[in-house]
């Protein structure tokens, strides 16, 4: 299976694990919403910042107002 | 291996295949810079639609002027 993990930078630079086990990921406009593969979902105001698909490892960047 | 088949839909909507055994993304401003499993390189000017890894489905959408 090909699910990922996504880590979340937050306003402060500081990087930790956000979600597991992700299968579908919509950025759109400000939020990103994502889905494991359970069906469980989140969102988050956020953009992605890069993905490295064959790490498993995607990373979102919070966005600050 | 974990890595997608990216698809790009174009400013007429439709959708076609751009790059296979895409390993990394980055988006940044308007551009999506992608890299396959064998260290060779796309961009575009297009933002991130949707993921669904598990399908090993990365779907871009092209921006138009």
């Amino acid at each position: 299976m090909c699910e990922s993990t996504v880590y979340l930078i937050d306003k402060n630079g500081k990087e930790s694990l956000f979600f597991e086990l992700v299968d579908k990921i919509v950025p759109d406009q400000n939020t990103v919403y994502l889905e494991d593969i359970l069906g469980q979902k989140k969102s988050i105001q956020a953009r992605i910042k890069e993905l490295a698909l064959v790490d498993h490892r995607i990373v979102l960047e919070e966005i600050g107002e």
